[in-house]
C-alpha cells in the first residue's frame, strides 16, 4: 500500500489528500471506447476508515448547525454549479457520451440545481422533520439526523444522482448529515468537479470540514464493510440488483438502514381503446421514452403489454420503424453493452423473438442495437422469471396477451417495479379493463401512471421514486421528492418532560422560524404551541 | 400431523378451526408454577399457509373498505373488550400473575381500549397517510396498506401489546391491513378471549373474514418462514433479542419489512445536584419504577449512573431498603426466572457486586429477588459489553462514576436503548454536566426524559417507543403513538397523471371527509385542493 502522487487525490475531512491506494483506474470515453488520461485511486480500508472518522466528527458538529446554515450551503453549491456549468457538461459528456444538449446542459444539470435549491428550502423551513408536540403530556418528537450517510451513485445520472450532488446527497445533507460520496467509476472526473464545488461551498458556508467527502472507488469487500460500519448512519444506493443485494445483506446484518434503488422493468399496459384512438401517437411516445438516453433509465419502459389484434400489429410495426430509423444506442460502457447483450440473449433463449435489433451489440464501441422483442402471454406465463429480466439499455419486450384475464395473470407474476403505466382511451371503452388491471398493477409498483410514459421523474413533493422489493429495499420510502426523501436519513427522537430551554428550538412552544409546519395537539399548524 | 379435537381451535379465515398440529402446549399459572388445563396447538406450516392465504385475500378485500368502516371495527372491538373486562382480567391474571388491580383492570386494559379508540379515530380521519398533492404537476401520493401484517406479541403485556389487540395490532389494522396474530405462549387463554372479541367485531363491522387471525404458537422454523413469505406485507415483533434477530435475518433476506422491539437497558443518569436536592424522592421514584410489574417492562430502568460521593451512598442505601422491603418479584415464567438468574450471574461474574438480592431466584415458583447490583465506572469500562447485559426482571445495575468525563466515556460505550433519563437539580448546578452528557445520551436512545422514570409510555402522537439498533431494527419508527406507528405498515403509492375518477377519494381535489389533513402544494390544509 503506497501513496501515489500522480493519482487524483480524494476529498477527506475537508482536504484533498492522496489516497492510500494499492490500485488505480481510468475512466473511458464511451464514444471512442478509449481510456481517458486521468488516474483515480481505488481506495482501501484506510481511506474508508479515515472518511468514517471525519464523517463521525462532522455529524456531531452538524448537530449544532441550523437548518438555515445548511440551506445556505446547498444554495451556494447550486450557484457554484451554475457557474461551472460549461466545464461540468464537457466532462460529463466525455465520460458518459450523453448529449451535451439538451440532456446534460438543459435537463440534468438544471434538475440537479433545482434539487439543491429545494433541499435548501426544506432544510431552512424544517417541516420535513414532522415536529410533533403534545402540550398536555409535554412530550415532543421529530426527526433528527441519522448520522453519516454513504451515498453510492449510479452510472446513468452523472449529476442528478451523483453521490456528491444528486438527490440522495441533497436529502442526506438537508436532513443534517455528512455525506461520504462514492463516485461511480464511469465518471470520476465529473464527480471530482462536483465534489470540488461541494467542498468550496462547505468552506463558504462554514460547515464542518467532513460534511462532504469523496471516494472514487473501492474493492467490493471495503464497500460491504463501509455500509456496516458502526459510525455510519445509513446508506443510499442506486445501481444494479447484484451490487444492491450484496450491500443490503451487509447493512441488514449490522442493523444499519440502507435505501436501495435497484432493477425495474416498469410495465406499460396499452389497452385496445387507446390503440384504436391514438395508436400512432402512443407508438411515438413509447419509442421516444424507450430510446431516451440509450434506454439507460431506472424508469425505462422495458415491458409492454398489448392485446392481440390488428391495432397491436400496427403499433409493433410503427415502433419497429422508429427503433430501426434511430441510430444505434450509445451506451455508458463496454460493461453495459455486454450486459445488454447477455440480457437480450437470455430473453430470446426464453422464447422472446426479436422484431428488430439484429444489428446486435458492439461491445468495444459501447453501442447497441435498439432491441424490440416480443413474446406471447402464454410464453411469458411459461417463463415469468426469465421474461421479466431487466435489459438495461434500449431493449423493450412486448407481451401480446389474449385477453384481460391473461393480462391479470401476467401482472400477478411481476416483481416489484418503480412504475407502472396504463394507456386507455378517452371515451370509456377501456374503463372496465382498466378497473380490473389497475388495482393489480398498482400493488406491483410505486407509481401508477395514466397515459404517460414513466421516464420523467418530477422533483415533486408528491413523487414516489420507490416501489416494492426488489425494485427498492422498502416500499415506504422515495428517493426523489422533497420533503419525503429527507426522512430516510433521520431518526425519530423524542423529548419527554424535557425542560424548555433544553429542547431543540423547533420543539419549544413558540413557532421557531415563522413558517415551520408542526403537528401540535392533533393539528398541523404554523402557529405557536 | 393430525387434527386434535380437544385442543383449542385457531382463528383462520374467519372461523375457529382445528389446527393441523403435531404438538400441543399448556400455559402455566406463574403464581403456583402449575400448568393450566387448557390445551393449545403448536401450529405447523399448514396452519401458517392457510392463514397467509386468507390474509392475502382479506388484504385485497380491505382495499375497498373505507377508513370509517375500519374505525367502526376498532371502536366495536373497544366496546366489546369493555363488556368482557371481568373475564379478561381474570384470565390474564391467571396466566401472568399480574395484579388484577390496578395493573390489569385499571391500567393495561383501559390503555388497550384507548389505543383501539385512537386507532379508530386515525383510520376514520385518514391524515396518518400523509396525502400529498401537487396540483400543478398532477402528481399525488399517500401511504396505502402494505399487506398482511404478522404481529408477534411479547410476554409482558397480555392486553396492550397482544398480537390480537395491542399497539401493533391497532396500527396494522388502522392502516388497512389484515393481521395474523401470533399469541405469546405464556398467555394463550387471554389471547383467545381477545381474538374472540376481535373476530366478533369483524363480523359486526362487516370486514373481510380473514382480517384478524390467531395462531398460538409455532416451531421457530415456521416463524422464520412466515415473516419471509411472499404474501406477507410486514412483521411487528416485540420480544427477546435472540428471537428478534433471527426473525430479522429471515425477513431481511426476503426483502420484507420487519419492525422489532428488542432489548433495552434504559440508562438513567442521576446528577449530583438532583441527589442533593431531592435524593430521597428520586430513590423512591427509582425503586417504584424498577419494581413495577416485577421489572418486566421494555422500559425498565436497568442501568443507573451516579456520581461517586456521600449522596450516592445514601441513595444506594435508600434503594436497597426499598428493594429489600418489597416482596420478591413475581415473574412471568420459570423461563424468565432462569434467564434473570443467568443474567445476574453474568453481571456478577463481570465485576458487579450485589448490594441486595441474595435471596436469589426460585425458578419453579417463578419468583426472583429484587436485585440491586453495583459496579464502578472503571469496572464498566473494562467490560462494557458484559455490564450492559439486560436482566429482564427486577434487577438494576448502579454504575458509580468518578466524574462527568468518565460518565461521557461510559455513555459512548452504550448500545441503543429505547429511553434515557437524566435527573438534574432545579437551581442550575447540574446544568453544565447536563449539557455535556445529554447530547451523548440522546444519540443512544429514542426518548430522552428529564426528571422522570421511563416506565410510563404515554399513547401520544409525540411518543417515540423506538430507538437505535439493537433496541429496535430501525431508528425511524415508533411502536407506540398514533398516527406515526401506522406508517410502519404502509407503502408509499403515487398516482401520476391518473384521471380524477380513478384516484382514491382522499387524493381527489375535494376535501374527502371534512377533516383529513393533506399536504397540498407545500401547505398542510384541511381545505380542497
Amino acid at each position: 500500500m503506497k501513496v501515489m502522487q500522480k493519482v487524483n487525490p480524494i476529498l477527506l475531512g475537508g482536504e484533498w489528500l492522496p489516497s492510500q491506494c494499492a490500485e488505480t483506474f481510468h475512466a473511458y470515453n464511451p464514444a471512442t471506447g478509449q481510456p481517458l488520461s486521468e488516474e483515480y485511486p481505488v481506495s482501501g480500508w484506510a481511506d474508508c476508515d479515515a472518511a468514517l472518522k471525519a464523517a463521525a466528527s462532522a455529524a456531531v458538529a452538524l448537530r449544532a448547525v441550523s437548518g438555515d446554515q445548511i440551506g445556505q450551503f446547498l444554495t451556494r453549491f447550486a450557484e457554484r454549479l451554475e457557474h461551472r456549468k460549461g466545464e461540468l457538461v464537457e466532462q460529463a459528456h466525455l465520460e458518459t457520451a450523453l448529449a451535451k444538449t439538451p440532456r446534460l446542459a438543459d435537463v440534468e444539470l438544471p434538475r440537479t440545481i433545482n434539487q439543491l435549491r429545494q433541499g435548501a428550502a426544506a432544510a431552512a423551513e424544517g417541516s420535513w422533520a414532522l415536529p410533533t408536540i403534545d402540550t398536555k403530556a409535554n412530550i415532543r418528537s421529530w426527526f433528527e439526523p441519522i448520522g453519516p450517510v454513504v451515498v453510492v451513485g449510479p452510472n446513468n445520472f452523472p449529476f442528478a444522482f451523483n453521490g456528491a450532488s444528486g438527490g440522495d446527497f441533497v436529502a442526506a445533507i438537508a436532513a443534517g448529515n455528512p455525506v461520504i460520496a462514492k463516485a461511480h467509476p464511469l465518471h470520476p472526473g465529473t464527480s471530482r468537479l462536483l465534489a470540488e464545488e461541494a467542498h468550496a461551498s462547505v468552506v463558504d458556508a462554514g460547515l464542518p470540514a467532513g460534511t462532504v467527502q469523496l471516494l472514487y472507488r473501492m474493492p467490493p469487500e471495503c464497500g460491504l464493510r463501509l455500509v456496516a460500519d458502526h459510525r455510519v448512519g445509513a446508506t443510499a444506493f442506486t445501481g444494479s440488483r447484484a451490487a444492491g443485494m450484496a450491500l443490503k445483506a451487509a447493512a441488514d446484518k449490522a442493523g444499519k438502514p440502507i435505501y436501495l434503488e435497484m432493477s425495474s422493468v416498469n410495465p406499460v399496459i396499452i389497452l385496445p381503446g387507446a390503440l384504436a384512438e391514438r395508436g400512432q401517437a402512443v407508438a411515438e411516445e413509447f419509442a421516444a421514452s424507450s430510446l431516451l438516453g440509450g434506454g439507460q433509465f431506472c424508469t425505462n419502459p422495458g415491458f409492454v403489454m398489448l392485446f392481440d389484434g390488428r391495432a397491436t400489429e400496427q403499433f409493433v410495426t410503427a415502433v419497429k420503424e422508429k427503433f430501426e430509423s434511430a441510430p444505434q444506442s450509445q451506451l455508458f460502457s463496454a460493461g453495459v453493452a455486454r450486459s445488454l447483450s447477455e440480457s437480450v440473449r437470455s430473453l430470446r433463449a426464453s422464447g422472446a423473438i426479436a422484431v428488430t435489433g439484429d444489428s446486435g451489440v458492439a461491445v468495444a464501441e459501447c453501442r447497441g442495437a435498439n432491441w424490440l422483442l416480443r413474446a406471447s402471454g402464454e410464453q411469458f406465463l411459461a417463463a415469468p422469471g426469465e421474461l421479466q429480466r431487466e435489459a438495461f439499455g434500449t431493449a423493450a419486450l412486448l407481451i401480446v396477451v389474449r385477453d384481460a384475464r391473461q393480462a391479470a395473470d401476467i401482472i400477478n407474476h411481476l416483481e416489484g417495479s418503480l412504475t407502472g403505466c396504463i394507456y386507455s382511451d378517452t371515451n370509456g371503452s377501456d374503463d372496465a379493463v382498466y378497473g380490473e388491471l389497475a388495482p393489480l398493477l398498482q400493488q406491483r409498483v410505486g407509481r401508477l401512471l395514466n397515459d404517460k410514459m414513466p421516464t420523467g421523474v418530477a422533483v415533486s413533493p408528491a413523487m414516489n421514486h420507490g416501489g416494492p422489493y426488489p425494485s427498492t429495499g422498502h416500499p415506504g420510502f422515495t428517493a426523489v421528492g422533497i420533503p419525503a426523501s429527507l426522512r430516510r436519513f433521520a431518526a425519530l427522537r423524542c423529548y419527554d418532560n424535557v425542560r424548555s430551554a433544553r429542547l431543540p428550538v423547533a420543539l419549544r412552544n413558540p413557532q421557531p422560524n415563522g413558517r415551520m409546519w408542526r403537528f401540535i395537539d392533533g393539528r398541523f399548524t404554523q402557529a405557536d404551541a
